[in-house]
């Protein structure tokens, strides 16, 4: 077993950069946009953690950090774990980092007992895998993986218009090494659930099946601005009522069942000119939409498209344009990596069940280019994340970065 | 008659100060929201316009800005006009700018003709009436005719914190005079309808017969911030959800017809934190409600009041507050002045009709202090106002201008 109280304490120090306080709520958050400067300062005191660890530290041209422990078959290929240090801007402390922090926990703990592996093991840190800076989520996985290409990635901007790849540069984590990762013998990933089923379940740790579908657009719907008290009701192009009427026909296609176990979230909106007394001339939303069937993505997609097409026709001086941002198809988890997961959680005596992520993870793009698995942690209060009150309790923490030092020494003697 | 092509030009002129380029359209916007850098520099541009027409200037401490060319007998109360040049964000050339810089054109006019009258002649210059920066429309007006306090408007605060008063002395319009207004002979103000009527009845120039009621209240709304793609949907509390339930039951109210000739607008909206993955933990919006009719206003007032609270108790999580920002009655003007503006468009050979205004103006506050009517100017467009594409021809302006200078003459020499 790992030393719970020091992975404990690591999770508590890395939340204090980009740390703020709520003030509605009283709790301290993190906010840690990928390439910001809390985020730059986040990764270099990650990598002095690394280097103490004796891991060899290598970036590469994303962004994306891999610290290796040499194992004994030097041509052996390596076996992976991480995840990611960036976050959302109301964040808790354990989204990604308990996978990165265990999976240096996991070396430091066979660094103190001389424990030597055939395969060298590879702790990864990914950039921008929340996708709420550039608009792209699992971004330095997915190139790393070769399903997107860094020339993409490297053009996506912020709100700002700051490209990604300017501010790699700028915060000087624009690596020297290929992006184009060399395929693991396996991938595995320890993270928070941050829902739940776990919970709901009372068991500490899951074996993870696979990833549901995410499709991630932006709408930007062009209107006419108007005077609030002279423009007669027939005569307006309001974009922001139709903004309204798309979120709420969202939930009606969530509320009617009819597209499986879909869940929909508008998490950004804005209108322009944003004034009280003039009908919005325009706005701009996202579109989250889930599903861990694929087919039923696809239709609830096109009830969206098709809804939009009315709306655009419903009222003149109205236009809608959708811009992909992001798309992930169901990804099942190989089950071999499943069953050493299982195998590894039995051998801790600690209760397990398997279940689907909700969330989209870099295990998902990884998953790509060898077997992949991923050890889910307990979350209280629900699960709830993406906000300041998300929290795991030290053993559980401890828990799944057990069942995953456990799973590495197994894979790594493969 | 008025010199039609120098009131042109100083309107103009006057929309160069603040101006900006609208990428889409192509067209040339203004946007000098109250007492901003580019107000104060149309202030002092106007202020050393009436210095050069003879009027003497003050200030009060409001920032309300009056000249005045004295009449025959310095006793009598004198005949007042005027408007505001405060923009909002998306604004044309005339809303306000018209009234003033038209009371400008006419004392120009006199002192060209060496017309003397037996009342004084004062043109005003009142401050946020466009009520976009610190929330409160007819703001100035509003405090002149004692309606608000000073304390009350020098408290307002906008987005970014400024207060009202720290505004004022910040541009130099903390003026000295006291700032409530001693009650004028009467009050005529002429303006852009920023409406479709006069256009669609082929007149140049419309008599108003009052102002509508105006309602405006901000909506927070607390949620709770989740993740998008882990929380079921039975567990969110969606504060942007329940903003767009309630823009689309608002348009639901106006279309069901029940609540007479109900207007209502969302036009400021933000959601909290505003990215992709996360269920928005909180939203802000305005309600801007319009009607003739004070007692249907006041059962969609009641209806809105009843959703919400329905809203609230729909979803365990959701809380919502509502702030008063604004809120006038309807506003009937004088019988007799309405009369001697109508006979000043038969002098000109203009035709006319009466009209009720959709728009807040400062005249339904001066109302309150001395009998009051409004000139409406035909617009071009649907008459479409807050918008650069707001025209009204140089023709139409002038006839506007020369109405009120007949008025005003009439006036001054009761
Ligand atoms: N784990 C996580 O929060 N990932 C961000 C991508 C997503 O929205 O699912
Ligand atoms: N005339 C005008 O645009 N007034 C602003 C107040 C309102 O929204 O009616």
């Amino acid at each position: 077993t790992v030393n719970g109280d020091r992975l404990w304490q690591s999770l508590m120090d890395l939340a204090e950069i980009g740390a703020y306080d709520d003030e509605r709520t009283g709790l301290r958050g993190v906010n840690r946009l990928a390439l910001t400067d809390a985020d730059a300062a986040g990764r270099r005191r990650v990598v002095a953690w690394m280097k103490e660890a004796g891991l060899a530290v290598r970036i590469d041209q994303m962004g994306n950090i891999y610290g290796r422990r040499e194992g004994t078959d030097p041509t052996a290929a390596p076996v992976l774990t991480g995840s990611h240090i960036d976050s959302v801007a109301t964040a808790g402390a354990f989204d990604g980092c308990l996978g990165v922090l265990g999976g240096i926990e996991v070396v430091r703990t066979l660094n103190e007992r001389g424990i030597t592996t055939r395969r060298p093991i590879e702790v990864g840190i990914f950039t921008e895998e929340e996708g709420v800076r550039f608009g792209t989520d699992m971004l330095g996985s997915a190139v790393a993986a070769g399903r997107l290409t860094p020339e993409y990635a490297h053009a996506l901007t912020d709100r700002d218009g700051h490209t990604l790849g300017g501010e790699l540069i700028r915060t000087g984590f624009a690596g020297p090494t290929d992006v184009r990762l060399a395929p693991p013998h396996a991938y595995v990933e320890c993270h928070i659930e941050q829902g739940p089923v776990l919970a709901e379940n009372d068991v500490p740790v899951g074996v993870v099946t696979g990833v549901q579908g995410i499709s991630w657009q932006e709408i930007t719907i062009h209107g006419r601005a108007a005077h609030a008290g002279t423009t007669p009701t027939h005569l307006r192009a309001d974009a922001g009522l139709a903004a309204a009427q798309i979120i709420v026909h969202l939930r009606s296609l969530v509320d009617s069942g009819a597209y499986g176990d879909l869940r929909a979230t508008v998490g950004h909106l804005i209108v322009h000119p944003d004034l009280t007394n003039i009908v919005p001339a325009r706005a701009e939303m996202t579109v989250d939409l889930r599903n861990p069937d694929d087919a039923q993505m696809a239709r609830a997609e096109e009830a969206l498209a098709a809804f939009l097409r009315d709306l655009e026709n419903s009222r003149p001086g109205l236009s809608l344009t959708t811009r992909r941002m992001a798309k992930t198809a169901y990804v099942p988890f190989d089950d071999s990596v499943q069953k050493v997961i299982a195998q590894a959680a039995d051998d801790h005596a600690l209760e397990h069940i398997s279940l689907l992520s909700g969330a989209g993870h870099d295990a998902q793009e990884i998953a790509a280019l060898c077997p992949t698995a991923m050890i889910f942690v307990r979350g209280e209060y629900d699960g709830i994340s993406h906000n300041p009150r998300e929290y795991s309790t030290p053993e559980a923490c401890a828990h799944g970065v057990d069942v995953l030092a456990t799973a590495l020494l197994r894979l790594a003697d493969q």
